[in-house]
């Protein structure tokens, strides 16, 4: 009941209302307490809204997010194990990697239109990378006020369907390093990396990696985080050996 | 309604009611399908019990540890959310990989009694890995019939209360490669891991993994996971440097 009256305020009265009516197209409800929502949008908050009164007491953004990332995990996994009463649990786990990955996450919030909502509440530049963060804090977000039910409802109807391609992910393989190496591994040839440069970029950590087929160097990739730095350079390994089409 | 006819059927007339009233006493609550309770506690099962009707589809053990994997990791994130509302993101993740993690959960499995369990329906010798899964696969199964909240109470009630100490594993670290990195690192010293020794044993690939701090060998650890083994020779090494006693 007072959630009712709550968004009926948000709705028709309250002097945020254009934020709310922006919200309610993305989440498909009219959110009764702004504050969580507005909160999810925060990057790298504080504790500032603790309410001890509240069940689910502090809430800032990295929490919302840790809270969203693993409801998220779940409704998925659950939304597969339906899809695919035949699945068995390897071809499920790999599923639901390709769908919540931080990379897919990135689109996803990107296709949402999120780095609008991020932009209003943020004064810094909104890299990439904060957009999958911000799906999972809304989803995170959406679980305090709807639980588990509602959440699963958003994200069944409102990201997955409009947002995922569930049957081009059923074919599509972009774990290259793991391709590269069953296709070495086949014809008995071996695989290494080797990091070749690590420099600091922006304050951050930025490795060079290197893939060496038999000894013999193939190609190198170069990212922030290692493992995605040894992706690029064994797609384009790939691609040299004529197993891959670059696009 | 028929799940309450189904529960007075197994618990007073089914020739199965010893094993209903065996899994009660675990549950806390009398299960209306018994098969997919079973199922939960066969090891590698098949497709069999596959029906095109049933929402959950296809269920077989593995199906159910994925399933119950994921549920259970989000109910322990929510009951930590709410238990440390100023726990910041980086503590609650960590508590959560100490409760969830492979370990942790072999014990919790144990402390079930489900080894019992298990050995009613396979005919092998029950390996201390085999209860962490079924932990998985029981929440799985508990999910299938009980929903969410229901997961959550038996969660909550029955396994985090009876078998984990949450205040000690607040202060509990056996991530003992990163206690020896962050000595080490504090003293200019260097630490490298190298297996020594990969070898078959049981059929599976079993590692010998030698410690070393400044090049030197300090201790060696053993086992079939390569991280478990770089685990046991740091902790050994720990021990060694006086920085552990050793229990």
């Amino acid at each position: 009941m007072i959630k009712a009256i709550r968004r009926f305020y948000n709705y028709y009265l309250s002097p945020e209302r254009e934020l709310v009516r922006r919200l309610r197209r993305l989440l498909g409800f009219t959110p009764a307490y702004l504050k969580v929502f507005k909160l999810a949008f925060q990057h790298k908050s504080n504790n500032q809204d603790t309410d001890p009164n509240d069940p689910y007491g502090g809430q800032n953004n990295e929490r919302l997010e840790f809270l969203g990332d693993a409801v998220l995990g779940t409704i998925v996994a659950e939304y597969l194990y339906k899809k695919y009463p035949l699945g068995d649990e390897g071809f499920l786990t790999k599923m639901r990697s390709k769908i919540v990955k931080r990379n897919s996450l990135n689109k996803i919030g990107d296709n949402m239109g999120l780095d609008e909502l991020l932009s209003t509440y943020n004064n810094v530049r909104i890299a990439k990378s904060m957009l999958g963060n911000a799906v999972e804090s809304l989803v995170g977000a959406i679980y305090v006020e709807q639980g588990y039910k509602g959440t699963t409802r958003f994200v069944v109807k409102e990201m997955l369907r409009n947002y995922v391609d569930i049957t081009h992910l059923e074919t599509f393989d972009d774990n290259y390093k793991s391709q590269l190496l069953e296709h070495c591994q086949k014809n008995g040839r071996r695989v290494d990396y080797s990091v070749v440069k690590r420099f600091k970029q922006d304050k951050r950590d930025r490795f060079k990696v290197a893939v060496l087929v038999d000894g013999q160097k193939l190609a190198v990739g170069e990212d922030f985080n290692k493992k995605a730095a040894e992706q690029i350079a064994s797609k384009r390994a790939l691609v040299d050996m004529g197993l891959k089409v670059s696009k």
